[in-house]
């Protein structure tokens, strides 16, 4: 029988066993009690199994509110749950109602996070993930190796689109290969998407008719499912390369409607993903997460970098490169975007504790910020990475680049 | 100029005015550094405004990991934030990007969580909301007046077809208002929808022939978007009167979507709500999800009931209903959904609680884990309500009525 396999972390002040069989009742075939046709054979071809109960040390934080019994007896364990995958099938959206439901609202426990899913292979059959992933980004920016350098459109918010085609004319002009809209960015009355197409395709075209080469630029076209399939035609019709949405607020079964529909890699922002995961005894972690926006779709996925403005550790944000570029289902390959609070200073840094140079590193402020304006911001980026992909010291290329000397002077380094 | 005011709840060992100016800069205009265009005619225009910080006494309540400061120092406060309406339009992916989006991850809070939300009139003419609502669905059910009684398919899973109708047409005989799929129950490879929606009607509609009154069945017909028009269509074609989701597993934009197909009731089912709300410090409260939830269009919503098997207080589960009972933008009338460990013997505490009847009222283990069978167990809320209603005493009822004495010995009585 094929089964979806779903990791939780519990705490509880009640008997461990039992809370952990309560969860995979009330997921499954039970209900608070007994009742008549909950028969033997229902029961086993349908009841979700307790299948390893492994102790953790406890965490030393307060339980949930609304928790049952005496906190100082409390438990903690990892624990996987196998859920009979015929009782919701490869269904995305019914899946989380089994592993990611009602469960996180029962008195039983003081904390319940689902860590990890293990999905067996009809959900691979039912959705495709990601259409292009490392290597078709790679194509589309004609950059074979090394890492994709990034920046995100700062201000956030309120530029014209006049200001907005001089800025990506500045950045491509420094040969940037990525540019992204912000999260905030949406389709706002004061900039439509259409005009924000229009003015930023009337600056890439022409650049990359006259080098060949044209930075990937990922639209937000984060809104109503029914304006997804337009929003994406507006893109791609102008010769726009990427689009983006913000996973948690189209949501995965949005991401996967705009899946469907989608000729150009899609860039999942995880903006609102913090209202699920940064309490640690409660909700979703991101090695759930990241497996569900795969298999939903995205080509690149946000997992922050290190030394980042936001409340991750660097083991944290490291574990979370580390997840989205280890194959899952015998694939789903989608390039980590690093992201929030990223400069130059830390190219160093994030190549060696990733290993890895599949990375979109993007630059906010790290770019805009620069003291020599943005273009020198791109310049301060692109040559950090190239030494550290080298092998070469930021010390001794920055003694080389005065862009760079001046990102390590404003932002720092690791 | 048209703004969202979001309220917040907030708890910071840094400068609480300083921080609250900071979450309001990093969600419009701002990023970790100044950068070349953040003009004052910019920020004048787009710039998120702190409209009020109210203090509040401390949370006891240890900080979100990675928060900055000295958290002896901490301060909490319930502060309004006012969101240009322009930096988004009305879209509702679009402002939660805004008010729910990257600001839970800043380091510079211990604690935040939106609680609610007061939305300008252009949402209301983007979002028309509840088609039915209370008086819709009262219609379609046949009942003017009081409580709708209702029960959940128990067990969730793994009944036959065959079961399934019989279980049907007992409970339809009892006279039952409506009828639930359990929120696991979407579309299982062992009984797809559509064989479920055959045996469910293949009752239901010679019961509606033969009595002139045709208890709503709420198909759950949670699935990936594209399925989720035809999923409807199947259930309208067939004579059904109602089909449920769940808000969070299609996401709010998933929900908006069906509204804009949906010729039936929407019961909008909140599993999942706790990932992001159980922990008080963090996420998302139900007073703004309720909006958001009506906004995009459901007709019912789940509130739980009071005595629930889940970790929220009677004093919440209160407030639940009051804040879906209140008009919001005018109407956007919906049934508050009660459920979750319901039984007769509640009855009279919810009715002097809520001091209202325009209540759907569902019991789902309290009724088909009635001693009596199913039936028994509809008659025994039926009874209870209709006492409380009419100002009998639940035990001068239960004295007359020997299947609501059998629920108050079996699930007992507040």
């Amino acid at each position: 029988m094929d089964v979806v396999r779903a990791v939780y972390e519990i705490e509880t002040a009640l008997p461990l066993e039992k809370t952990v069989a309560t969860i995979a009742g009330e997921q499954s075939t039970g209900t608070f009690v007994a009742v008549r046709g909950e028969t033997e054979r229902l029961t086993a071809l349908h009841a979700a199994a307790v299948e390893s109960i492994v102790d953790l040390p406890p965490s030393g934080r307060p339980p949930l509110p609304g928790s049952s019994g005496d906190w100082a007896d409390a438990r903690r364990a990892r624990v996987t749950i196998a859920f009979p995958l015929h009782n919701f099938g490869a269904s995305l959206p019914n899946l989380l109602a089994a592993v990611a439901g009602n469960l996180f609202d029962l008195r039983e426990v003081g904390a319940l996070r689902l860590v990890d899913l293990d999905l067996p292979p009809a959900f691979a059959a039912a959705y495709p993930g990601p259409a292009f992933g490392v290597l078709g980004t790679r194509k589309l920016v004609d950059r074979g190796t090394g890492p994709l350098i990034g920046t995100i459109i700062k201000p956030s918010i309120g530029l014209s689109a006049a200001q907005l085609a001089a800025l990506v004319a500045e950045i491509a002009e420094a040969g940037i290969d990525f540019i992204k809209d912000d999260e905030l960015q949406g389709s706002a009355p004061y900039l439509p998407l259409a005009e924000r197409v229009r003015a930023v395709m009337s600056v890439l075209k022409p650049y990359a008719d006259r080098t060949g080469r044209m930075p990937m630029y990922a639209f937000n076209i984060t809104d109503d499912i029914s304006r997804l399939g337009a929003n994406h035609d507006l893109v791609a019709e102008a010769g726009g390369s990427c689009v983006m949405v913000c996973v948690n607020t189209v949501g995965l079964a949005g991401v996967q409607y705009l899946r469907e529909r989608s000729e150009l890699p899609i860039h999942g922002h995880r903006a609102m993903f913090g209202a699920f995961s940064r309490w640690p005894q409660l909700g979703i972690g991101f090695g759930a997460f990241q497996k569900l926006a795969r298999l939903a779709g995205v080509d690149h996925l946000h997992t922050n970098g290190i030394a980042n403005k936001f409340y991750e550790s660097d083991d944290e944000v490291l574990a979370s490169i580390e997840a989205v570029r280890r194959p899952f289902l015998g694939g789903y390959h989608i390039l980590p975007v690093l992201s929030s609070g990223q400069s130059a200073g830390l190219a160093h840094a994030t190549y060696a504790a990733t290993g890895t140079d599949d990375l979109l590193v993007l630059a906010g402020g790290g770019v805009h910020g620069h003291p020599g304006g943005s273009a020198a911001g791109v310049r301060s980026m692109q040559e950090a990475w190239a030494a550290a992909v080298e092998g070469e010291s930021l010390e001794s290329r920055a003694a080389k680049v005065p862009e760079l000397a001046a990102a390590i002077e404003k932002f720092g380094q690791r």
